[in-house]
This record gives structure tokens, sequence and C-alpha cells, in this order.
């Protein structure tokens, strides 16, 4: 065999050059994790700082035992723990979709929890902890998983623990296994779980922490926890491919290019991209909602925007960057969705066996006015969209709209009528899945390295309910702790209310909004668009922090500094 | 203004911090156009090796002039060039689509020319040259553009030059602006041009030198010139798409993931992909259609992977990468697309103003028996593309057909006829515009800077009728110039002979082809996928190189050493 092919057989299963480089590379920790050389976990103290919410009286009747313990008060990391908790149990589970870090929280929980307790990892997510899938996670293991994406090592899933026979399961699994701690690494439902177990799970004396992952940036606590992790490492992939197409066009010199962004409902990644890029038009959910916009209207600005470009300025070509959740948040096709659901609901029966065509005729005929006209105005495809199959709960699942392409179509259509001279080639991109799972940028493998440490600090350090956090990233790092069930809202879910946490939508009078606002008309008029390129691990320009986090945040540079 | 905000405003128009970053990034030299701390153009020799083709009796006959000059032979450089050529104008132009590197190719000219000569830039490819749109480049615009991606610096455009009229055109433009070089950089047919250029305007004493520019990677000769550039950097861009893509598999393990990539007829850049990230199925064209599979045959070895891993491995989950061009490649689908093509230009008139289903069934009566029958078993929104608006030349523009949403269908139903039980969950990803203006991997940084300051140096040492090389990467890098003419064929095209550059197409002898064949059974059998990462511009990672060149060429490593 060959040097070479030698080389090639041992990079296979995650050993590419890259991956065996960024296991040695040093993450970076918040100073105060850091005792005479070594990295220990910290203890804590209450601030003044209480959290509430509109609803939090009923939160407190609901979860007595945690709030008591808590008082809804912010913890800050206070310095080492010098007598920290030993002979501990902490089984950790991933829950939900993947996002960057997520390797690194379990290599943070493992570094601070020591060799004087144990880690256990709960195998493919939710579901996993409801079987009792535990393994023990061993020094070799986190050395392998160190600053790797994915969040294969211990599988994920979907699963919601809801009903009090799965509570009890869990339970019962705990107590089998001796667990002590519960570490859950989710999105909002699953920190809003994490709130639940903590409270179910309290006279067990079985503590659970969350750590805030999301790619969709909607989890956030002012400055308190700017930001979930994931979300740096998601937008500065779609910024590197979105720079790069945006590059692309003058180039080429012919094309308009539809992005859609993964994201759900909120429009943060879109936000964030939109500024790390400078595109020609980023069309933000929340805008649209709150200005009440129709899809013509929003067709109608595009269309005069290529048509300016051309006219002005010769340019025939730019980008769109389109929110993944944009259509739930045009109100008039929220309405037309709301009643379709209800239609599908009701005349299930009637319907099945018909074909498409069959379909299109009979839901038109049961819409109001308003409705069977806007869905008379859609395109085919996007009508055979609207009859797919229902989730459980009976909702359609938006994200599988192309949305970019029928923007497109209506654009075009649109151009057409207004001035037909204006050339518009186009295509359609959507980026989602690519972003989940890429290895974490510098940021946020430091973030959840520290996050981890924090997490693992907290169960050591005798807590329960509270989400680990980071803040202050320009400032060297402030290690603090959010009370879970400071963040409840009751919401109306599919006919029940909830305690929830509620998503973080983008804000119209939130400072990063407020500078794309302001920069966008010239963005439309010419080009003056960046190209960020890829994410880099080492060299100057490796830790940079997301742009809407600085803006928000008001700092003054966009380096995290620990 | 707070301090933030002025630092994002600063970063509009191409200035991210990773762009000015990448501008101070001091590019790796091949040391023989190092002299005494400086860079200096250098001077050839020419070698013993004469390059011909089947076909080389008939180019010298008409490309007397040239093949007279340099006898088909390789040059080589020398050493330092101490009396280069004074007062010269060289201009240098973009043709076909951007790849990453162009701009440094421009500067590496503009270094090795010097004070004493002037570059000009041609706007907006072989259409600008038609219209005698020169302008000069400075050096501040060299110091802007060093490093980055795109080729919207010149533009580019795919007008062919091939009318004696055009050609009288560009001498004209030539003449009257004193131009004595003119360096094309584009792929075969724009280095054909080249040859043709060069021919042409011998007796002018404008010396033409081409460039070898594609992402697809069908422009290469062997030891002298391995890979053409753009490929390196597109191909770890995919890569790295592709490897998230698959670390997202175990963990969200209910995904099937279809990906097609953009390169055209070849399957250069998929088979790079597959190495750098082991997935479990990869197409090959030239493959398909060495051993004549039909698209059923494709469709039951995929299908037959799915169930094998879901049977004995419990994986529900995969990627399967796709050549842009296969179905071409499929001996069944060329001959149908040959047969509707004649039929929509014979039958033009007859069918205009049909409606698609109309269309449809017209078609389908006219073609042969297998053909119908084919064209019948294909999903109808793929008879819709079939029926799609022809090129100029009257042929099916390929690349638009859905090929990943196909295949997924049709594995689809043949999973279900096999065994229902298999689940298969899918999406499909098309990779293309986002490969080709990225910025430069450090690879393709240096390796377009030295064909840049190749090509100039070719120029003041009077030649003409080249292709700038640089090879032997692994071994500090051999500085080359390859006869254009020494490259020609005659290939029948729309009923014509013409003489051109053959396109490069992956052999099934070729080592990386056989070290992929040797592997591809295991990588379906089970995961074995690596994550090559973002491309590092710093640090320990930075100088790899394609692994087909290095398996190809022999090489004992992955990185360039110069």
């Amino acid at each position: 065999m060959s040097k070479l092919i030698k080389k090639l057989d041992d990079m296979e299963i995650n050993n590419s050059l890259f991956e065996i480089a960024i296991r040695k590379l040093e993450v970076p920790v918040v100073k105060i994790f850091k005792a005479s050389g070594a990295i220990k976990p910290v203890t804590f103290k209450q601030e003044d700082q209480t959290l509430d919410t509109k609803d939090s009286d009923a939160v407190k009747r609901a979860f007595y035992k945690t709030c008591e313990k808590t008082s809804n008060k912010v913890l800050r990391a206070m310095g080492t723990n010098n007598n920290p908790a030993k002979g501990m149990k902490v089984a950790v589970l991933f829950s939900g979709g993947p996002a960057a870090g997520g390797h690194n929280v379990i290599c943070g929980l493992k570094q601070a929890l020591g060799s004087e307790n144990t880690l256990l990892g709960v195998k493919a997510g939710p579901k996993g902890l409801l079987a009792g899938n535990f393994f023990e996670i061993t020094d070799s293991g986190v050395e392998r998983i160190l600053n790797t994406g994915g969040f294969d090592f211990l599988g994920s899933d979907r699963t919601k623990i809801k009903t009090s026979a799965q509570f009890d399961q869990v339970r019962t699994h705990c107590k089998k296994n001796n667990i002590n701690g519960l570490v859950v690494i989710g999105g909002d439902d699953s920190n809003t779980n994490a709130a639940v177990l903590a409270e179910f799970l309290y006279d067990d004396k079985i503590q659970v922490i969350g750590v805030p992952k999301t790619i969709d940036g909607d989890l956030q606590v002012g400055d308190l926890m700017p930001v979930s992790f994931g979300f740096d490492t998601a937008t500065k992939i779609y910024s590197e491919l979105v720079g790069n197409i945006l590059q692309d066009t003058p180039s080429s010199r012919k094309y308009w290019h539809f992005i859609k962004l993964m994201g759900r409902s909120a429009s943060h990644v879109a936000l964030e991209v939109a500024l790390q890029t400078n595109p020609a038009i980023c069309l933000i959910s929340e805008e649209v909602q709150e200005k009440q916009m129709s899809l013509a209207q929003i067709v109608e600005e595009i269309s005069r925007i290529v048509i300016d470009r051309a006219k002005n300025k010769k340019i025939n070509h730019g980008v769109v960057v389109i929110p993944e959740g944009i259509i739930e948040f045009i109100p008039e096709m929220r309405r037309l969705i709301d009643e379709l659901n209800n239609d599908m609901a009701q005349y299930r029966a009637q319907m099945d066996g018909m074909n498409l065509t069959e379909k299109h005729r009979f839901v038109q005929d049961k819409l109001s006015e308003q409705n069977s006209r806007l869905y008379a105005s859609l395109p085919v495809y996007i009508q055979d969209m609207l009859m797919l199959e229902r989730d459980s709960h009976g909702n359609l699942q938006v994200s599988q709209i192309p949305t970019e392409r029928l923007l497109i179509n209506m654009v075009r259509k649109r151009i057409k009528e207004l001035d037909g001279s204006v050339p518009f080639g186009t295509n359609s991109h959507f980026f989602g899945y690519e972003g989940r799972c890429g290895a974490p940028s510098l940021f946020d493998a430091a973030f959840t390295f520290n996050l981890g440490l924090t997490a693992a600090s907290l169960i050591l350090d005798r807590h329960t309910g509270y989400m680990a956090a980071v803040s202050d990233f320009d400032k060297g790092g402030s290690i603090l702790a959010i009370p879970l069930t400071g963040l409840l809202n009751i919401e109306r879910r599919q006919g029940n209310d909830e305690m929830v946490i509620e998503k973080a939508l983008v804000t119209l009078d939130s400072p990063a909004f407020r500078y794309f606002e302001s920069r966008r008309k010239i963005w439309a008029s010419e080009d003056r668009f960046t190209s960020p390129g890829p994410r880099q691990m080492w060299g100057p320009v490796s830790n940079q922090i997301p742009m809407t986090v600085a803006l928000n945040r008001g700092y003054n540079d966009l380096n995290f500094n620990f």
C-alpha cells in the first residue's frame, strides 16, 4: 500500500486532517474557571436580579418547589468551588435538531465533573431517556469529540416528554441508575421540559440543568444570555454561502438568487446573514407581520427593486434572503392556512381518496371569499403543498413550502407587467441542514465548552432548575445561571394553556434591526455586499461573534475575548 | 455613531474582517521566481517532451505558424529572466463561469510585468474584447483583489469568438491599443480560442497565453498540469457542505440526502468530494457510461444499499452524491434526449402552442418504441423538463433536470416494492454557484498567483500559443508551459469538424477512481464518513491539495509545499 493510500484509509470515520487538528486546538476558557493552571468548577451566588413574566404568579404556584429555592433570581459565578460535591452521577442528553458545539458541552461537563464524579450519556435524546438508555462517557470519548460538529456522539430526537406516565418513567430510570443530575441540551421547548423535570424530580434530589441550544437564535434572555449555541456557526456557514453567491452575481452578471434560510419562525438567522453580507434584499418575517403586509405587497417591493437596479444602475443581478418561516407571518397567508387546517380536519373523511385537482376544487368552495381568492391566485404547486399531509397537531409543515420559488414566480409575473424589458434570470436555494452539523466556529466551540463547565458547576454547587449561561463575550465572559421558571409564560397551544418559554422574535426596535433598516435602501440600490468567507479556527479572524449580538448588546467590537 | 456601527459601515463593499485579513496574507511563491528577495519573471527552455494527439498532423497544418515556433514542445522555467521585455502592453480577460483564484492570476501578472510594462484588463470577457473594452490595472487595483473570490474585478461572459469578422475585430482593437500580449483565463473552449488567437495574431506579434481555469477539473494534462484552478476551492466548499450533512445524518437519524454537485459532464468534482467525505454512495457518470447502466439499474443499486443498511446495521440515513451531468451518461437517457432533440427540431412548428400534456402525448407518439417506453416511465415533472426550450444549438440544458429528485422518487418507489418496512426520509440539494466564487483556498490562491507569474514570464520571454502551468505541487512546484496546439483534437460538434481541446473525463483505471472503487463497498455498508470542515487560510491544515490530484500523480502527501 502506498504511503498516501494508508493516510487516506486512516482519515475515514471523522479523521480528516481538519478534525485531527481541531481536536488538539485549545478551547478558550473564561478566567473564573481557571485555578492555578487547572480548570475547576465554580460556586454561584444569587444576584439581586429577579426574572419574571406576565404569568409569574401562576408559574410560582405550579413550580412552587423550584421557585421557593431559586426565588427566580439570577446566579452569578463567584470563584473556584473548593468543596464541590463528589460521587455524583450526571446524565446528559441532546433534544431536538443538532447545533454546532453540542459535543463541546459534553467535554466541558466532563472536565468540570472531574474524576470524582461520573458523566453518563443518554442515547438518542428524550426517547432514550424514556427508555433508560444510559452509558458512561469516558476520557477518551470526550477527547474524540472535542471541537467536532454534530450530535452523533449521543444522537438526538424530538420526542416530547408530556404525560405523567412519561415523567414517572424518567424518575424510575434515573433512580434505578442513581442519577443525581440531568443536563438537558435543547431549545425553548426542551428547556421548558427541563423546568418541569426540575420541579418533578425536586424531592428525589435529582437536579436538572438546561443548556440553551438552537441555530434559530430564538432562545435568548437579553444581556443575561445574548444567544444560544449553534447560531453563530450556522449563520457563519450560511453567510459564507450567501457571500459566495453575492460574489458570483457581478461576475456572471445575469442572476437574481432567491435564498431561503433555515431558522423556523424567527428571522434572527436571516437578519444576521444580511448584516454579514449586505444583500440587495432581505425579508424579515416580524416586520411583514407588524406592517400587515400582503403577499402582493412583498412581491411589489421586490419587483420595484429589481426594476430600479436595472434601470438606474444597469445591475441585472442581486440576492434576496428569505427567512424560512415567512409564509406564516404574512397575515393573509396565516389566515388562509388556519382556515385550510380547520377545513382539512373537518372534511378529512370526504377529502380522503380525492386527487389533488379534486381537493383544490373542494377546498376552494369551502373557503371564505377572501381566502378562496387568495388560494386561487397561487401557483398550482403551492396549492399542492397546501394540501400536504398535516402533522400530528393538524398543522401544515410550513417549512416545506418553497417560498423562494413562489416569490420568484410571482415577481417574474409582476416584472413582466411593469416592464417587460427588464431581464430576470433566477436561481433558488435553501440552506438548512448544512448549517446545523458543521464543526463549531471558535466562538461556539468556546461558548459551549464554557456552558458545559457552567452546567456541571451548577450541579456540583447543588442547584436545580437553572439554565447555564455565558454573557459579556466582549469583557472576558460572565458565567451566569438563569432560573428557568423566571422565563415561563402561559401560551395557548392546541387548545390548552401551557407554561412555556416564549420564543424570542426579532423586534423592530432592536439595534440590530434598526441598523439593518438604516442600510437596506442603499444595499438595494447598488452592490455593497461583503463576503465574510469561511469560518477560521486559526489566525487573525477566528474570534468573531454574531453581529446581531454585538449590536443588540451594545458591544464596541465584534470579537469575544476569553 | 457608535464605534461598532462605524465598523460595520466600513465593512460594506468587500471589507469583511476576513477580506481585510486575506488581502494581507502572503501568497506562497515557487522558488524559481524569487531573486534576492524580490519576485521576478523567469526564462524558459524547451524540454524534450513533445505533445501530440491523434490529429496532430492536421493541427500542424492549420496552426503552422505557432507549431513551427513551438514544435509542440513543453517549456520549463530555467531561472530569473535578467533581460525581460520592456514597454509591453498586456491585456487579460476572464472567459466563462467564475472560479476561485481568478483575481490572483491578475495579481501575479501585475507582479511579474513590473513597473516597466503595462497591464490592461478587458471588461466583461470575450464580449468586452470584441468591443475593445480595456482599462489599465493599477497597483491599488491588485492590492484590493489579492486573495479574494469572484471574477467581478473584470467580469466575464460566455461569448464565443468564432467568425472571421470577430477575429478581425479582436485584431483591430488590439492593434489600436498597442497590445503586445493577451492572457485568456478560461476553460477548455477558451484555451482552444487562445490557440486560435495565437495563430491568427502571430504575424501581428501579439502573443497569446492561456491560463487553465475551471471548477469542473476537466482541463488537465497529466503530470504537466494536474489540475485547473478553482477545482480545489469548489471541491473544498462542496466537501465541507457534504461533510456537514453527513455529520447531520447520524445525529438526526432519519434522512437520506441526495446531493447533486456542479461539474458539468465530468465527475471529477463528485469523485473528489466522495474521497474527502466517504459517503454511502457516489455515482460516477463515466462509470455509468462505460458499464452501459440503465436508469433502472442505478435505482436498483441505490435501493439495495438503502435496504441493506436498514436491515443489517439499522442505519436509516445516508448521503448519495450525484454528478451534475449524469443524466447524459446513462446510455438510454442519452438516446432518448437525442431523439427528443431531433423530434423537437423537426416538429417545432406543430408543437408550438401546445400545452405540456399535449406535447407529452405528441412526442410519445413520435418516439421509437424503446424511447417511448422510457419516456412514459418518467415522472411528469421530468417529462416537463424534457420539453424545456432548447439552447441555441437545439440541445436540452441537461443541468436543469433535477436528477436528485428524480432518483429520490424512483428509489422510493423501488424500495416500496422491495420492502415496504424500510423507512426512507429524504432531502435533496444542489450545490453549484456557492462553490465558484468563494475566496480561494490557500492552494488556489498560490496556484493562481504563480500561474499569473508564469503567464507574464512567458510573454516577457517572447512566447506565444502556450498555456501556463504549475506542476509538482509536492516538490516545491515546477513552472511549465504547455503548447496549446499539442492538445488539439478534431471533434464533431454540431455537424462540423472542429479542432478543440478534449475535456478530460474521469478514467476508470486512474488511481483516484480505483481507490474510490476499493472503498465504496464498506462506505455503503456502514458510516465511515469524514467531515473535512471549512477551508482554512491560516494554521496547520491550510495547505491541502485535492486528493484526486495527489492520488493520480502518485504523491506521498496531501500538501503543497511552495
